[in-house]
């Protein structure tokens, strides 16, 4: 792999793996669309431009229907962003997926989770919880118009010309994978800052909103992963060069941990994203 | 990751799944070397120098004591070759280890299956065989110096400094993964050539020699996987140069397909390497 001169790699990767991150049965072109966007939204969130991936499969059987699938729904996403398939692994085993994804950005010019200070708008690009409302619509949960919850569950958009738009003047990305609660907090870890949120700032589809009023599960779109968008942080002198669709949903502090006004209440916001062996 | 002018990346990634790579129960400090140990080989067959490596870990629990000793295994066969360890992914599910290495190639000086011609010299580092010997030793196989092939099966190591000093003469290589018969296929597959082997010259230790002795299997060395040593041609007019310890077991030919000669016969040598989803 040849890296031109004045740039440098951006590498990341995503495991995904059957019964845990995708149900046994799901559809194998979602699965490959979803398996190579989660890949590339991280290369989005650090400004980087698409151009390779590489692909480690773990099949339980050769199975030609499924592979086939599989294959469509994953090389046309790698078409739309021009990114090359450019080797991998194949071995038998229980449904492991994992991508290795590989883009070019400007020396220097990497977007980071370090980056952000005190004062710095908070934005995140398209609406929260859209993802999370799919798989509860998946679980059983009875939506008005469940179409668009369940292909932003199926089939998230990876940022990509969104992460490469704020790279001149973000101060620091992240991408949504388990939830704006939880991802925000590694932002601000490796920021060594605090946040405040505004709930009422929150993009919400009326999906979303409808849920929320059904339910009462305010948190959701705080704390449902997959959505996949990217958060993050701009200072308030540079927010006029933003020229992406996103919206503010809070504001970096110097005091640490994760604040959220709600109804007129500001409180410490604990309520933690997904979890691994939890 | 920066990658210097002059100079390409070479990728890598490898998979090891329990009950298929390895046996469920082996000792984790063992699999973290080996597991790092198969992608540095990876790359000295590419005539790279290891730089970096991420590592995707599919765990079925948290287990301190295991991942404690994984990580010993791993990391000091990382220092040992002064890779970094510079990021990956956690995930919970059926225990599956992908390891991407990163290593730096001057550009244009890659080793690749694809240049061997007709006329050169077929050569192996180490001896053939002892991996093999070693798995037949853990399913109950009696040898009467059981270290060293139980070594070779359980701690393989890389050929990184090999692969730097033939990366000027040599016109292919490859490493021995699934054995040589089935990874040379890949070489003249490559090179659109073929290759004759003698088996006489093939380098066995006195172990291997005593198992064939006793069971009759001469073919065990040419097709048992994961000796991890380099195969690579080098012209005849080179073949001066060869400055690392190494074994000529054959020529290259323009007739495609490999032949054996083994007692004064030659014939198409057809006995696989290790299969998936055989």
């Amino acid at each position: 792999m040849s890296v031109p001169s004045g740039y440098e790699l951006a590498v990341t990767t995503d495991t995904m793996v059957e019964g845990i991150h995708f149900f046994a049965g799901t559809d194998p072109a979602l699965l490959g669309h979803k398996l190579l966007a989660v890949n590339l939204s991280d290369l989005a969130a650090m400004g980087a431009e698409p151009v390779s991936v590489s692909l480690a499969l773990t099949l339980p059987a050769i199975d030609n229907d499924w592979l086939k699938a599989f294959s469509q729904g994953f090389l046309s996403l790698a078409k739309q962003y021009s990114v090359d398939l450019i080797g991998g692994d194949t071995t038998s085993g229980p449904l492991t997926l994992t991508v290795q994804a590989f883009g070019m950005v400007p020396e220097g010019k990497a977007l980071l989770r370090s980056g952000a200070k005190a004062g710095d708008c908070i934005f995140v690009t398209g609406d929260l919880g859209g993802a999370g409302l799919g798989l509860k619509i998946n679980q059983g949960f009875c939506c008005s118009a469940p179409e668009k919850p369940l292909k932003q569950f199926d089939q998230p958009v990876p940022r990509v010309a969104e992460g490469l738009a704020i790279r001149d003047y973000a101060t620091a990305c992240i991408d949504l994978s388990d939830g704006l609660a939880s991802d925000l907090r590694h932002v601000i870890e490796k920021s060594s800052v605090g946040a405040i949120l505004d709930w009422s700032q929150l993009p919400l589809s009326r999906q979303v909103k409808e849920y929320i009023r059904l339910t009462g599960d305010w948190a959701m779109p705080l704390s449902a992963g997959e959505d996949y968008e990217l958060c993050f942080t701009v200072s308030p002198e540079n927010v006029g060069l933003i020229d992406i669709e996103c919206t503010q949903v809070g504001v970096i502090e110097a005091r640490l941990g994760i604040r959220l006004s709600r109804l007129g209440v500001t409180e410490e916001f604990e309520v933690k994203g997904f979890e691994h062996f939890s």
